[in-house]
Protein backbone atom coordinates (compact mmCIF):
# COMPACT_ATOMS: atom_id res chain seq x y z
CA UNK A 1 0.00 0.00 0.00
CA UNK A 2 1.19 3.41 -0.61
CA UNK A 3 -0.49 6.65 0.95
CA UNK A 4 -0.69 9.92 -0.02
CA UNK A 5 0.67 11.00 3.43
CA UNK A 6 3.56 12.90 2.45
CA UNK A 7 5.82 12.31 4.96
CA UNK A 8 6.73 8.81 5.78
CA UNK A 9 10.32 8.26 7.68
CA UNK A 10 11.32 5.12 9.05
CA UNK A 11 12.75 4.22 12.28
CA UNK A 12 12.53 2.19 15.76
CA UNK A 13 9.95 1.48 18.39
CA UNK A 14 11.42 2.76 21.61
CA UNK A 15 8.73 2.01 24.02
CA UNK A 16 4.96 1.19 23.90
CA UNK A 17 2.61 2.72 26.80
CA UNK A 18 -1.11 1.48 26.97
CA UNK A 19 -3.76 3.21 28.45
CA UNK A 20 -7.19 2.66 28.74
CA UNK A 21 -8.14 2.61 25.21
CA UNK A 22 -4.61 4.86 23.88
CA UNK A 23 -1.18 4.02 23.85
CA UNK A 24 1.70 6.27 23.20
CA UNK A 25 4.58 4.75 20.84
CA UNK A 26 7.69 6.61 21.09
CA UNK A 27 9.94 5.99 18.33
CA UNK A 28 13.76 6.22 17.48
CA UNK A 29 13.65 8.33 13.90
CA UNK A 30 17.69 8.83 13.71
CA UNK A 31 19.72 11.95 14.26
CA UNK A 32 18.58 12.18 18.23
CA UNK A 33 15.31 12.56 16.88
CA UNK A 34 12.28 10.70 18.99
CA UNK A 35 8.41 11.22 17.71
CA UNK A 36 6.05 10.52 19.82
CA UNK A 37 2.77 8.60 18.66
CA UNK A 38 -0.85 8.87 19.48
CA UNK A 39 -2.93 5.89 18.17
CA UNK A 40 -5.48 3.17 19.59
CA UNK A 41 -4.71 0.06 21.72
CA UNK A 42 -6.13 -2.04 18.82
CA UNK A 43 -4.08 -0.23 16.43
CA UNK A 44 -0.49 -1.45 18.66
CA UNK A 45 -2.00 -4.98 19.18
CA UNK A 46 -2.75 -5.26 15.20
CA UNK A 47 0.55 -4.15 14.05
CA UNK A 48 2.04 -5.89 16.98
CA UNK A 49 4.33 -2.89 18.04
CA UNK A 50 6.95 -3.27 20.27
CA UNK A 51 10.09 -1.71 21.18
CA UNK A 52 12.50 -2.94 18.78
CA UNK A 53 10.56 -3.15 15.96
CA UNK A 54 11.21 -1.45 13.13
CA UNK A 55 8.50 0.89 11.90
CA UNK A 56 7.38 3.74 9.74
CA UNK A 57 6.23 7.23 11.06
CA UNK A 58 3.71 8.83 8.83
CA UNK A 59 1.92 12.17 9.15
CA UNK A 60 -0.30 14.67 6.44
CA UNK A 61 1.43 17.12 5.31
CA UNK A 62 -2.08 19.36 6.89
CA UNK A 63 -1.55 17.94 10.11
CA UNK A 64 2.46 20.14 10.54
CA UNK A 65 3.10 23.09 11.68
CA UNK A 66 6.22 25.38 10.96
CA UNK A 67 7.87 27.64 14.46
CA UNK A 68 10.29 30.02 14.06
CA UNK A 69 12.21 31.22 17.00
CA UNK B 1 6.61 30.13 24.13
CA UNK B 2 6.39 26.51 25.06
CA UNK B 3 4.00 24.08 23.31
CA UNK B 4 2.29 20.79 24.30
CA UNK B 5 2.32 19.18 21.03
CA UNK B 6 5.02 16.70 21.55
CA UNK B 7 6.77 16.41 18.01
CA UNK B 8 9.27 19.54 17.67
CA UNK B 9 12.24 18.84 15.11
CA UNK B 10 14.44 21.56 13.91
CA UNK B 11 15.13 21.95 10.48
CA UNK B 12 16.09 23.81 7.45
CA UNK B 13 13.34 25.48 5.30
CA UNK B 14 14.56 23.74 0.88
CA UNK B 15 11.26 25.63 -0.42
CA UNK B 16 7.83 27.36 -0.08
CA UNK B 17 5.80 27.05 -2.74
CA UNK B 18 2.67 29.42 -2.20
CA UNK B 19 -0.99 28.00 -4.02
CA UNK B 20 -3.76 30.60 -4.06
CA UNK B 21 -4.21 30.30 -0.22
CA UNK B 22 -2.35 27.14 0.52
CA UNK B 23 1.06 26.92 1.08
CA UNK B 24 3.72 24.32 0.60
CA UNK B 25 6.90 24.07 2.84
CA UNK B 26 9.24 21.59 2.19
CA UNK B 27 12.12 21.31 5.44
CA UNK B 28 15.10 19.45 5.83
CA UNK B 29 15.11 17.92 9.37
CA UNK B 30 18.80 16.41 9.08
CA UNK B 31 19.78 12.64 8.00
CA UNK B 32 18.69 13.01 5.05
CA UNK B 33 14.99 13.27 5.64
CA UNK B 34 12.78 16.22 4.08
CA UNK B 35 9.48 17.38 6.07
CA UNK B 36 6.34 18.54 3.89
CA UNK B 37 4.53 21.09 5.39
CA UNK B 38 0.69 22.46 4.53
CA UNK B 39 0.24 25.72 5.47
CA UNK B 40 -1.86 29.29 5.40
CA UNK B 41 -0.29 31.62 2.81
CA UNK B 42 -0.67 34.20 6.06
CA UNK B 43 1.33 32.03 8.05
CA UNK B 44 4.21 31.88 5.46
CA UNK B 45 4.22 35.66 5.59
CA UNK B 46 4.05 36.33 9.02
CA UNK B 47 6.98 34.09 10.07
CA UNK B 48 9.14 35.24 6.40
CA UNK B 49 9.72 31.79 6.03
CA UNK B 50 12.13 31.32 2.90
CA UNK B 51 14.66 28.74 1.93
CA UNK B 52 17.67 28.51 4.19
CA UNK B 53 15.91 29.27 7.07
CA UNK B 54 16.23 27.69 10.46
CA UNK B 55 12.51 26.69 11.46
CA UNK B 56 10.85 24.16 13.60
CA UNK B 57 8.48 21.09 12.73
CA UNK B 58 6.06 20.97 15.04
CA UNK B 59 3.73 17.94 14.83
CA UNK B 60 1.06 17.22 17.93
CA UNK B 61 1.19 13.20 19.16
CA UNK B 62 -2.56 11.88 18.46
CA UNK B 63 -1.39 13.59 14.24
CA UNK B 64 0.86 10.87 14.57
CA UNK B 65 0.45 7.27 12.44
CA UNK B 66 2.44 4.53 12.37
CA UNK B 67 3.31 2.01 9.58
CA UNK B 68 4.72 -1.31 9.16
CA UNK B 69 5.96 -3.05 6.20
CA UNK C 1 2.77 -1.58 3.85
CA UNK C 2 0.13 -1.89 6.84
CA UNK C 3 -0.78 1.29 8.84
CA UNK C 4 -2.27 2.52 12.19
CA UNK C 5 -5.00 4.47 11.14
CA UNK C 6 -8.26 2.45 11.77
CA UNK C 7 -10.40 3.11 8.71
CA UNK C 8 -9.18 1.95 5.67
CA UNK C 9 -12.38 1.90 3.12
CA UNK C 10 -12.10 0.29 -0.86
CA UNK C 11 -13.58 2.53 -3.26
CA UNK C 12 -13.18 4.01 -6.82
CA UNK C 13 -11.93 7.49 -7.60
CA UNK C 14 -14.86 9.65 -8.75
CA UNK C 15 -13.06 13.01 -9.75
CA UNK C 16 -9.94 15.05 -9.15
CA UNK C 17 -9.99 18.80 -8.83
CA UNK C 18 -6.47 20.44 -8.48
CA UNK C 19 -5.81 23.05 -7.31
CA UNK C 20 -2.80 25.56 -6.83
CA UNK C 21 -1.15 23.18 -4.72
CA UNK C 22 -4.24 21.51 -3.19
CA UNK C 23 -6.84 18.56 -4.80
CA UNK C 24 -9.77 17.08 -4.01
CA UNK C 25 -10.47 13.83 -4.29
CA UNK C 26 -13.93 12.85 -4.32
CA UNK C 27 -14.42 8.82 -3.92
CA UNK C 28 -17.02 6.38 -3.87
CA UNK C 29 -17.16 3.90 -1.40
CA UNK C 30 -20.17 1.92 -2.51
CA UNK C 31 -23.63 2.30 -1.09
CA UNK C 32 -24.68 5.52 -2.47
CA UNK C 33 -21.47 7.04 -0.31
CA UNK C 34 -19.36 9.55 -1.32
CA UNK C 35 -16.07 10.35 0.33
CA UNK C 36 -14.18 14.00 -0.18
CA UNK C 37 -10.31 14.28 0.61
CA UNK C 38 -7.94 16.89 0.28
CA UNK C 39 -4.52 16.11 -0.25
CA UNK C 40 -1.54 17.79 -1.70
CA UNK C 41 -1.16 18.17 -5.91
CA UNK C 42 1.95 16.41 -5.51
CA UNK C 43 0.32 13.47 -3.82
CA UNK C 44 -1.98 13.22 -6.87
CA UNK C 45 0.66 12.70 -8.50
CA UNK C 46 2.88 10.17 -7.06
CA UNK C 47 -0.14 7.63 -6.74
CA UNK C 48 -1.33 8.73 -10.16
CA UNK C 49 -5.28 9.06 -9.01
CA UNK C 50 -7.97 9.55 -11.80
CA UNK C 51 -11.17 9.10 -12.49
CA UNK C 52 -12.07 5.11 -12.33
CA UNK C 53 -9.13 4.55 -10.66
CA UNK C 54 -9.30 1.99 -7.09
CA UNK C 55 -8.24 3.39 -4.17
CA UNK C 56 -8.16 3.34 -0.66
CA UNK C 57 -9.58 6.05 2.00
CA UNK C 58 -7.52 6.16 5.27
CA UNK C 59 -8.72 7.59 8.13
CA UNK C 60 -7.46 7.92 11.58
CA UNK C 61 -9.80 7.19 14.57
CA UNK C 62 -9.27 10.73 16.36
CA UNK C 63 -10.16 12.38 13.51
CA UNK C 64 -13.63 10.67 13.36
CA UNK C 65 -16.51 12.55 15.36
CA UNK C 66 -20.02 11.30 15.71
CA UNK C 67 -23.05 13.52 15.62
CA UNK C 68 -26.85 12.57 16.23
CA UNK C 69 -29.60 13.94 14.95
CA UNK D 1 -26.95 22.19 12.48
CA UNK D 2 -25.39 21.96 9.27
CA UNK D 3 -21.06 21.83 9.27
CA UNK D 4 -18.62 22.60 6.34
CA UNK D 5 -17.04 18.79 6.71
CA UNK D 6 -17.46 17.37 4.15
CA UNK D 7 -17.98 14.03 5.00
CA UNK D 8 -21.12 13.17 7.06
CA UNK D 9 -22.43 9.34 6.94
CA UNK D 10 -25.05 7.53 8.18
CA UNK D 11 -24.58 4.50 10.21
CA UNK D 12 -25.30 2.60 13.60
CA UNK D 13 -23.45 2.45 17.13
CA UNK D 14 -21.98 -1.10 17.15
CA UNK D 15 -20.09 -0.52 20.41
CA UNK D 16 -18.75 1.84 23.08
CA UNK D 17 -15.86 1.44 25.10
CA UNK D 18 -15.12 3.79 27.39
CA UNK D 19 -11.15 4.69 28.77
CA UNK D 20 -10.09 6.93 31.33
CA UNK D 21 -10.69 10.11 29.45
CA UNK D 22 -11.27 8.69 26.16
CA UNK D 23 -14.05 6.62 24.50
CA UNK D 24 -14.14 4.21 20.70
CA UNK D 25 -17.02 4.55 19.02
CA UNK D 26 -17.82 1.43 16.38
CA UNK D 27 -20.14 2.55 13.69
CA UNK D 28 -21.49 0.55 11.27
CA UNK D 29 -22.31 2.55 7.94
CA UNK D 30 -23.74 -0.58 6.20
CA UNK D 31 -21.96 -2.19 3.33
CA UNK D 32 -20.36 -4.49 5.57
CA UNK D 33 -17.75 -1.27 6.65
CA UNK D 34 -17.13 -0.22 10.22
CA UNK D 35 -15.85 3.18 11.34
CA UNK D 36 -13.85 3.45 14.56
CA UNK D 37 -13.95 7.06 16.16
CA UNK D 38 -11.96 8.29 18.87
CA UNK D 39 -13.64 10.95 21.09
CA UNK D 40 -13.88 12.11 24.37
CA UNK D 41 -16.26 10.44 27.64
CA UNK D 42 -17.69 13.73 27.69
CA UNK D 43 -19.01 13.40 24.38
CA UNK D 44 -20.16 10.26 24.70
CA UNK D 45 -21.91 11.21 27.59
CA UNK D 46 -23.32 14.51 26.05
CA UNK D 47 -24.54 12.30 23.47
CA UNK D 48 -25.83 8.97 25.43
CA UNK D 49 -23.79 7.53 22.21
CA UNK D 50 -25.08 3.34 22.69
CA UNK D 51 -24.90 0.38 20.64
CA UNK D 52 -27.20 0.70 18.40
CA UNK D 53 -28.10 4.50 18.60
CA UNK D 54 -28.70 5.72 15.18
CA UNK D 55 -25.70 8.15 14.33
CA UNK D 56 -23.97 10.11 11.85
CA UNK D 57 -19.72 9.95 10.93
CA UNK D 58 -18.21 13.37 10.52
CA UNK D 59 -14.82 13.73 9.24
CA UNK D 60 -13.50 17.12 7.87
CA UNK D 61 -11.84 16.45 4.15
CA UNK D 62 -8.56 17.38 5.19
CA UNK D 63 -8.38 14.75 7.43
CA UNK D 64 -9.07 12.15 4.78
CA UNK D 65 -6.26 10.39 3.09
CA UNK D 66 -6.14 8.04 -0.30
CA UNK D 67 -3.77 4.96 -0.28
CA UNK D 68 -3.13 2.38 -3.32
CA UNK D 69 -2.28 -0.81 -3.70
CA UNK E 1 -27.77 17.98 14.22
CA UNK E 2 -25.69 17.67 17.58
CA UNK E 3 -22.16 16.76 17.20
CA UNK E 4 -19.15 15.56 19.67
CA UNK E 5 -16.81 18.11 19.29
CA UNK E 6 -16.33 19.56 22.09
CA UNK E 7 -15.32 23.06 20.96
CA UNK E 8 -18.81 24.79 19.62
CA UNK E 9 -18.17 28.85 19.80
CA UNK E 10 -20.42 31.21 17.94
CA UNK E 11 -19.14 34.16 16.23
CA UNK E 12 -20.16 36.09 13.12
CA UNK E 13 -17.98 35.61 9.70
CA UNK E 14 -15.93 38.48 9.20
CA UNK E 15 -14.21 38.36 5.37
CA UNK E 16 -14.24 35.08 3.04
CA UNK E 17 -11.10 34.33 1.01
CA UNK E 18 -11.44 31.74 -1.87
CA UNK E 19 -8.73 29.97 -3.18
CA UNK E 20 -8.27 27.37 -6.12
CA UNK E 21 -10.06 24.53 -4.15
CA UNK E 22 -9.36 25.80 -0.37
CA UNK E 23 -10.87 28.88 1.41
CA UNK E 24 -9.82 30.58 4.88
CA UNK E 25 -13.42 31.91 6.94
CA UNK E 26 -12.03 34.74 9.14
CA UNK E 27 -14.68 34.37 12.17
CA UNK E 28 -15.48 37.17 14.90
CA UNK E 29 -16.00 35.43 18.20
CA UNK E 30 -16.13 38.29 20.39
CA UNK E 31 -14.04 39.62 22.98
CA UNK E 32 -11.78 40.91 20.33
CA UNK E 33 -11.04 37.05 19.40
CA UNK E 34 -10.66 36.50 15.38
CA UNK E 35 -10.70 32.34 14.41
CA UNK E 36 -9.10 31.41 11.15
CA UNK E 37 -10.83 28.22 9.67
CA UNK E 38 -9.66 26.40 6.42
CA UNK E 39 -12.49 24.90 4.39
CA UNK E 40 -13.13 23.74 0.79
CA UNK E 41 -14.58 26.16 -1.67
CA UNK E 42 -17.63 23.62 -1.71
CA UNK E 43 -18.48 23.91 1.33
CA UNK E 44 -18.28 28.16 1.35
CA UNK E 45 -21.12 27.31 -1.09
CA UNK E 46 -22.86 24.91 0.80
CA UNK E 47 -23.23 26.77 3.62
CA UNK E 48 -23.50 30.08 1.64
CA UNK E 49 -20.89 31.85 3.86
CA UNK E 50 -20.34 35.31 3.77
CA UNK E 51 -19.15 38.55 5.79
CA UNK E 52 -21.78 39.31 8.19
CA UNK E 53 -23.25 36.05 8.84
CA UNK E 54 -23.65 34.30 11.68
CA UNK E 55 -21.78 31.18 12.37
CA UNK E 56 -20.35 28.42 15.24
CA UNK E 57 -16.62 27.57 15.24
CA UNK E 58 -16.21 23.86 15.61
CA UNK E 59 -12.83 21.98 16.46
CA UNK E 60 -12.44 18.95 18.05
CA UNK E 61 -10.86 18.44 21.55
CA UNK E 62 -7.87 16.50 20.12
CA UNK E 63 -7.32 19.31 17.61
CA UNK E 64 -6.67 21.81 20.63
CA UNK E 65 -3.23 22.57 21.61
CA UNK E 66 -2.06 24.35 24.83
CA UNK E 67 0.47 26.64 25.19
CA UNK E 68 2.34 28.49 27.77
CA UNK E 69 4.93 31.85 27.75
CA UNK F 1 9.10 30.89 19.44
CA UNK F 2 6.02 31.64 16.71
CA UNK F 3 3.55 29.11 15.18
CA UNK F 4 2.20 29.13 11.70
CA UNK F 5 -1.00 27.67 13.63
CA UNK F 6 -3.15 31.00 13.14
CA UNK F 7 -5.05 30.59 16.37
CA UNK F 8 -3.83 31.49 19.28
CA UNK F 9 -5.94 32.42 22.40
CA UNK F 10 -4.94 34.00 25.94
CA UNK F 11 -6.61 32.20 28.91
CA UNK F 12 -6.64 30.39 31.97
CA UNK F 13 -6.86 26.88 32.61
CA UNK F 14 -9.80 25.67 34.54
CA UNK F 15 -9.27 22.15 35.10
CA UNK F 16 -6.95 19.11 33.99
CA UNK F 17 -8.36 15.79 33.94
CA UNK F 18 -5.56 13.31 33.40
CA UNK F 19 -6.59 9.65 32.13
CA UNK F 20 -4.17 6.73 32.15
CA UNK F 21 -2.15 8.47 28.81
CA UNK F 22 -4.25 11.31 27.56
CA UNK F 23 -5.51 14.44 29.72
CA UNK F 24 -8.15 16.75 29.08
CA UNK F 25 -7.26 20.35 29.59
CA UNK F 26 -10.41 22.87 30.10
CA UNK F 27 -9.45 26.66 29.51
CA UNK F 28 -11.38 30.33 30.29
CA UNK F 29 -11.31 31.35 27.28
CA UNK F 30 -12.77 34.68 28.13
CA UNK F 31 -16.33 35.90 27.07
CA UNK F 32 -18.20 32.77 28.87
CA UNK F 33 -15.99 30.42 26.51
CA UNK F 34 -14.44 27.13 27.67
CA UNK F 35 -12.34 25.13 25.39
CA UNK F 36 -11.65 21.54 25.96
CA UNK F 37 -8.57 19.94 24.57
CA UNK F 38 -7.04 16.53 24.61
CA UNK F 39 -2.91 16.13 25.08
CA UNK F 40 -0.68 13.80 26.33
CA UNK F 41 -0.14 13.44 30.16
CA UNK F 42 3.26 13.90 29.63
CA UNK F 43 2.73 17.48 27.73
CA UNK F 44 0.74 18.71 30.47
CA UNK F 45 2.99 17.49 33.17
CA UNK F 46 6.42 19.40 31.16
CA UNK F 47 4.52 22.60 30.33
CA UNK F 48 3.35 21.88 34.37
CA UNK F 49 -0.55 23.12 33.62
CA UNK F 50 -2.83 23.68 36.55
CA UNK F 51 -6.27 25.17 37.48
CA UNK F 52 -5.51 29.07 37.23
CA UNK F 53 -2.41 28.93 35.35
CA UNK F 54 -2.06 31.34 32.17
CA UNK F 55 -2.20 29.50 28.93
CA UNK F 56 -2.97 29.94 25.78
CA UNK F 57 -5.26 27.86 23.30
CA UNK F 58 -3.29 26.85 20.05
CA UNK F 59 -5.37 25.53 16.67
CA UNK F 60 -4.19 25.05 13.33
CA UNK F 61 -6.76 26.30 11.11
CA UNK F 62 -7.14 23.43 8.69
CA UNK F 63 -8.47 21.68 11.99
CA UNK F 64 -11.15 24.18 12.62
CA UNK F 65 -14.63 23.59 10.87
CA UNK F 66 -17.57 26.13 10.39
CA UNK F 67 -21.11 25.37 11.24
CA UNK F 68 -24.64 27.37 10.62
CA UNK F 69 -28.02 26.80 12.15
Amino acid sequence: MRISARNQIKGTVLEVTKGATTSHVRVDIGGGQIVTSSITNEAVDDLALKAGGKCIVVVKASDVMIAVD
